[in-house]
């Protein structure tokens, strides 16, 4: 059979907007991996009566019901009480949980106040989903046709508890093997995209082919549904390889993190070292670059030269540039991705000027100028970013297209 | 009388977790500040029969219906013609917009493709939600008791929307007005501070006191509500002093909008310098101070000296230091924080050193140790950043560190 799951997130904070809701994402990704339909999401405060009312209705269109939040200390941390009684359960204090509790507070040094306790009291012939990430244990339990699966809301523990718990706990229940591969693209919006594989994807149910817009990139997806993993994956090779032949060079990697990441590989595999010198994204990229555990094999460093003496005095661009070209041309970016080659002793430098806004730009270089280089032993390269629109995509699309000139510079 | 929204979002890619809702959180924001209630969030995925569903049973429990997503010019794309469906009304084309549609591609020098005509089919009778931001108008209508308001999905086109167009028009629905405050807090965790003051926030029903934890920062949340702002802000305003009282320097500020924007505008205030010397954080730092736009005018650079030599030749680290107290110490952060002072000229320089992980912990150094130092003419202070669990968390810990001590040494 199939199953369809509906995930249900607690929390006001949730609700109101205070924070956005990336369980929902961590859960829904992992049902997908597994084959498991998801049909709805819902969100709702921490308030038991309308908790009780979503998970009415979520009962009667799912199979399985996952909830996130609500599992912890405080006085309105009440989903464990709340589905309890839907599904007719008590709640019973749990020794073994209230121990592992009071070892995370002495371990970590700090007072444990007796709210906590309330964190150990689970549904009666529960399955416990034990939390090492954090104190609040989750629970599963199997209960007028429906599984029931209780997560911790913070992101940091919700992430593995879906990882190392929900998914063992759900394998045993699917059936259908769903395998999907997702080729990532940078330097063509979403809907060129589209339109590009439009006569592949439109007429296609599986394998499925389908194009998603990423911040400054583009991801398409192609899932195929079989009996076993090895079946389905072949149903998907022949409309990957079309993919490649319309796309070619767009598509940075295959089932691949991040740009950063193809970079990061490309250098190691190649053995060659990297320095950033940055004006307008500010550390960005470097930032990126560092996100990577182990990168420091391929990466030396970078100057954040936001102001243009630190441009000459650290980075060697000629004062003569500045005054003549300005800060945001292509021969400043040359000169900085050339100045962090030198300076940081590395086998690449990159540069990367421009202007990110809110202020700044002028008629001949309006916001959302900005020139990005890359240079190494034999040549210097520098193209415009295409990144508009605000301060946050223009540097973004600007590290990344960054990346990208890496990635091409190394690759070829 | 008193008003009950639901949001909900429509886009397969949200629902299996491509994407996070961050529309939802947006729109909730706003809602919000209106005083208009929200008791729950759906996501739905682009199949028209589910989306109907949903609204269905929004309709049952809300008086405004406001979607997102779904309006775009691709064959998934069914949100209008969904919900003009369930109202029992047509789509009419909307020949303004095509116009405005045309002009778009014109101006960013793109050819229109056929599909996008689509987006300029709007519900008969509705009110156009004029998009400045993006190709796909949204709408507005009222049918069957239920405002209904649909918008376009792309974060970067539903903000502005929000902001510019529905604010204004849902603006003449509501009547009691709530006003918030928002303490912010970093240093201490959200259930230190819940048990701090929680014998004021447990019985309190108006105004209401509730925490939230956030990356690293916890925030508390004071709100109001009354027949007009002025007596709802008032009735704010002793557990205001009284949260201060309790927590004092913890607060970083009040309706800020970040630790670094309050740095900002401390440096600014004084007219004092700043710059920066990163290795674990390799960038994050600088990346998150230069995120506000003016920040030029306090902030120089950063060096991001992820390797020992860069540290040495550009920052002045001296080599003793890193042979005998080696890279993660309090000593190689002081002279980080003093290089980045001087090699940089700034009044004030910080310094960030330690392991981010997973790899590279020692016993006497696990994972997690991380030393930050702050440096101005007068003094050098170096504290331990107690950020643990992941590189991320780690990083971000670290960076949020060093900003506080600037704050708390400028602040002085």
């Amino acid at each position: 059979m199939s199953y369809c799951a509906e995930i249900i997130a607690v929390g006001t904070e949730i609700l109101l907007g205070d924070i956005v809701n990336t369980d929902a994402q961590t859960v829904a990704r992992a049902l997908g991996e597994l084959g498991i339909n998801v049909y709805y999401n819902t969100v709702v405060g921490d308030n038991p009566e309308r908790l009780r009312a979503a998970v009415e209705i979520a009962k009667s269109r799912a199979d399985i019901i996952i909830t996130t939040g609500g599992l912890g200390p405080t006085f309105d941390d009440l989903t464990k009480q709340t589905l309890a009684e839907c599904f007719g359960k008590k709640l019973v204090l749990n020794e073994t949980e209230l121990e592992k509790i009071r070892g995370f507070f002495a371990k970590i040094g700090r007072e444990m106040t007796k709210n906590n306790e309330q964190q150990a009291y689970l549904p009666e012939d529960c399955v416990v989903l034990e939390n090492d990430w954090g104190t609040a244990p989750g629970c599963a339990f199997f209960a007028e046709n429906t599984h029931v699966l209780m997560l911790p809301g913070p992101p940091r523990e919700c992430k593995p508890m879906v990882q190392y718990r929900v998914i063992p706990y759900l394998k045993q229940l699917s059936d259908a093997s769903l395998v999907s591969h997702e080729l990532k693209i940078f330097g063509m919006g979403e809907s060129s995209v589209e339109d590009k594989v439009r006569h592949i994807a439109e007429h296609m149910t599986n394998p499925t082919l389908a194009p998603y817009a990423k911040e400054g990139e583009t991801l398409l997806r192609v899932t195929g549904r079989a009996e076993n993993e090895e079946a389905a994956d072949a149903l998907t090779r022949p409309v990957i390889d079309q993919v490649y032949e319309i796309l070619g060079e767009y598509i940075y990697g295959m089932d691949v993190p991040s740009l950063a990441d193809v970079v990061f590989r490309l250098l190691k595999e190649q053995g060659l070292t990297l320095a950033t010198a940055e004006s307008c994204t500010g550390g960005l990229l470097s930032k990126m670059i560092t996100d990577l555990p182990g990168v420091s094999e391929v990466f030396l460093g970078g100057v954040c030269a936001y102001q243009n003496e630190i441009k000459e005095q650290l980075l060697g661009v000629p004062h003569e540039i500045l005054e003549t070209k300005g800060a945001v041309s292509e021969e400043c970016a040359a000169a900085l991705a050339e100045g962090a080659r030198k300076t940081l002793g590395a086998d690449i430098g990159v540069g990367i000027t421009g202007i990110a806004g809110p202020g700044g730009g002028t008629e001949e270089k309006p916001v959302g100028t900005v020139y990005v280089a890359v240079a190494n032993e034999k040549e210097t390269r520098v193209v415009k970013s295409r990144g508009h629109r605000d301060r946050g995509t223009i540097r973004n699309m600007a590290a990344l297209t960054a990346l990208d000139q890496i990635r091409r510079l190394v690759a070829k």
